[in-house]
Parts: C-alpha cells; structure tokens; sequence
C-alpha cells in the first residue's frame, strides 16, 4: 500500500516544525513540492532547506511539479467554480505524482505550510482523488502551528478574549462586512487589505507579514491610526520581495 | 532581567513538541506548574515526562503551586466576574512565582497544553502582573499545536470548507444557539455536550477525547446518529480516567 503524509511544517521558521513532523519527514521516500511559480521562489527554498536538516541519510527523492493557475479573474459569484476547478486540476496532478512517482509500499509526503486544516486543500484533493479509485492510498496529517498561532505568538496576545468566541475568515468575506457575534476575528488569504474598510471603526489590529521568517514584519495598534501604515509597509515589501504573505487579528475590546 | 517563556507543547502527543520548543524548554532554569489538583495528575505527568525528555543535561528547577480553583456554581451572568476573581488570584500565584522562585538573569517557563493563543490565560495573566509593576520580566511566546489542529489532522479533515470561515467557541456560546453565518463550528470546554441541543440538526460532528495520547478517542458522523454514542462514550472515559479534555468540529455541509 502507498502511504501519503500530508505534513504541517509551520507558519515560516524551520523551527516550527514539530517532532512528529521531523519523524515523518525522516520516514519519507518521496517529497511532493507544488510550485506555485516564481514568486514564492523563497517558500520552495525554504522546504528544501528543511528537507536538507531533516530528511536524514537515506536516499529521498523530490519531484517538484508545477501548480496549476487560478482563474483569479472570476467575479465573486464564480469563486467556487473557478476554485472547483482550479482543485480538479489540482487533483489531476497529485494524482499523477502519486501513481507514477511513489512505488507500492513507499511513503510519500506532502508539505504544507502552517497547518493542514486551515485554508489548505491538500486533505480535500487526497479524498477527491481517493474517491475516483484510479490509484489507490492511505494518508495520515501531522498538524502543524497554522499562521494564526504564529501571529499571536509574535504579538504576544490570545485569540481570544475570554469566555469568547473567534472568527477565522477571508479577505473576501470580510469586505461583505464585519462579523457582529464575533469580538475577534483572524483574517487570512487577504489579497485587498479589506480591514481598510473599517478603518473608522474603533478597533484594534495585530499584522504580521512573513512572520517566523527573517523578513517578519509586526505591526499592531488601533485601526484608525496603523492602517494607512499597514498599506503602505505591506506594498513596499511585496514591491521587495516580489511575494507576500500576511495575517491578521481584528480586535474590538 | 528576568525572562519568561510561554511554550505551547501541543494538544497530549509529546511529539506534538516543535524544535523552538525544544530550544525554548533546554534554555530555562525554573518551569512552573500550576496543578489542577487530583483529577489531572496526568497532565502534570506528562510535563514532567517532556521535562525529563528535553530540559537538558543541565540543572533546572521545577516548581509547582496549586492552581486557584474557580467557581463553577456562578450562574451564567456571573461567569465573567467568576473567572476575572479567579484570574487575580491566579495572578497572585504566578507573581509570586516569579518574583520568589526565578532569580535576575534567569529564564523561567510556563508549558501551556495546545497553543498559548487559543482559550489559556497565561499571557493575559503575565501582561496584569506586568501591569501592576510589582515585578519586572519579559516575555516572549512559543506557539504550538492547538488541540483544535490536533483534532482536525486525525480525523483527516480540514477546519474551514473552500474560501468559508470557522468559528471557534465555548460549549456555553454553543447552547445559547448556532452562529447562523459559519458552516464549521469548532467548540472548546464544553463540560455539558452542548452538541446535544442541535441533535435532530443535519449537522456532522468530529469529535476526540484525549486526542494524540494512548487514550484517545475520535468518534464522527452525521450528529443525530452519533450524539448518544460520544454522550455515552465520554461519560464512560471520564468515570474510568477521573478527567476528560474533548473537542469537537459540528459541520454544516
């Protein structure tokens, strides 16, 4: 039998990696990199790097693919069209790494960043490809610190206030307006900056860009006095790197 | 100066461990445990086993208080006052600790179970006694595996649905209704399976108990066929074993 580990190997620093992630990295034949294309160049680095400390002596092999590109063109109403799509074909491709890069009895691994079960598909691609029964698998997930924790950890505050509730979300749902049962929200996958929509609104903001990387930039204070701050950092380091990656934290006390 | 570290050391699998946490538990003098009395002396096993493991070859010191107990009778209105009394007083504690068990110069260490982010007062405690200037430290966070990571990764399932938000919740929120606008509803400490509400609801519930130990237990399903058997399965585990720490994903698909 294959076995897939669908791996979380945290939000940026290699020391976030976890000792059962360190076994299962060490206990792989196969790595399976995605590359998302020249942007995040550094990200693909990065996991080298990690296979490189930890995938121990033995012999391993990577075979590096291309993602394929999200119509990212679509209007909102096509979101999920255009992500079923972009998934299948997503699908197709895992699914030939599988078949013909891993033997029978061989352990291979995807990578993930942050953790598995947060705004990842990998999960979800592994049942949809075990569901068209064309090569057959087991799989296991090794949790991972999901960029959430890492955002908190590096501003040193909690998620949550107490005895209350928090919101993970999007970008995109949160330019169709600020959850009104939800004192904290995290928001992740934010292309538009939508907190700049509430920039009037008393609350407070903890941001964080490539955090756990030597590039980690932390800003956090009231809304109405770090947004226009916050735009323009995130513009000038995604201008300097060429990618970004941030989250954020939307307090209202 | 005086130094503290908050290290989060992941949902009960001392694998769940990363390697800053590693770093961060070999570089301290003093760890301070806080016991919950009787009930959870495993936990406090457990953290002595990770000390064991990886303080190091070098002295350090445990020191371990009793944690305040809190007042569970409160009815519902009180419960914020309830816990702001049991805070202080847990202030109190971990003040005294720091000030009387950790010399100037030293690195002193809180393990805190799952993520120091998600529903643990650490931080909030370490920022009042700051605050009251008694006693001069600082601090800095190890994020860690949340047992909301932890649970997801081994019933193989993602948190969030495509581009959707999650909420994470107390099991008290939860039976005061069902948020109407996320489709995933993680819920935490919930001592009275306030799933139970929502049993005729076509809702799926992944549930653990004692996730990523030995004596783990997941149990997941369409809620109405599947909420009598963790009802009964968790009072049976928690007479057997004295306590019981358990989290749940409800899904609305």
């Amino acid at each position: 039998m294959r076995r897939i580990l669908v791996i979380g190997i945290g939000a940026g620093d290699p020391d976030h990696l976890t000792l059962q992630a360190v076994k299962a990295i060490a206990s792989a034949d196969v790595f399976f990199i995605l590359d998302k294309g020249e942007e995040k160049a550094d990200l693909v680095e990065l996991r080298r790097a990690i296979l490189a400390e930890h995938a121990g002596d033995r012999p391993y092999r990577v075979v590096q693919a291309r993602d394929p590109e999200r119509d990212r063109t679509a209007p909102t109403p096509a979101y999920s069209p255009a992500v079923g799509d972009w998934r299948q074909r997503r699908a197709d491709i895992c699914e030939r790494l599988i078949r013909e890069e891993l033997a029978e009895g061989e352990r291979g691994a995807f990578l993930v960043w942050g953790d598995p079960a947060l705004y990842d598909s990998t999960i979800g691609i592994l049942d949809d490809i075990l569901a068209r029964g064309a090569v057959a698998f087991d799989y296991e997930v090794v949790p991972g610190v999901s960029s959430v924790s890492a955002l908190a950890a590096r501003h040193r505050t909690g998620l949550n206030q107490v005895g209350r509730p928090v919101r993970i979300t999007t970008g995109r749902r949160l330019s169709e307006g600020l959850p009104a049962d939800a004192d904290d929200v995290v928001v992740m996958l934010d292309a538009h900056q939508a907190f700049t929509r509430y920039r009037d609104e008393d609350l407070h903001i903890f941001w964080g860009a490539y955090v756990g990387t030597p590039d980690e930039i932390l800003i956090s204070g009231p809304l109405p006095e770090v947004a226009d701050r916050i735009v323009r950092t995130r513009a000038e380091a995604r201008e300097r790197k060429g990618w970004i990656m941030d989250t954020y934290l939307l307090r209202r006390e």
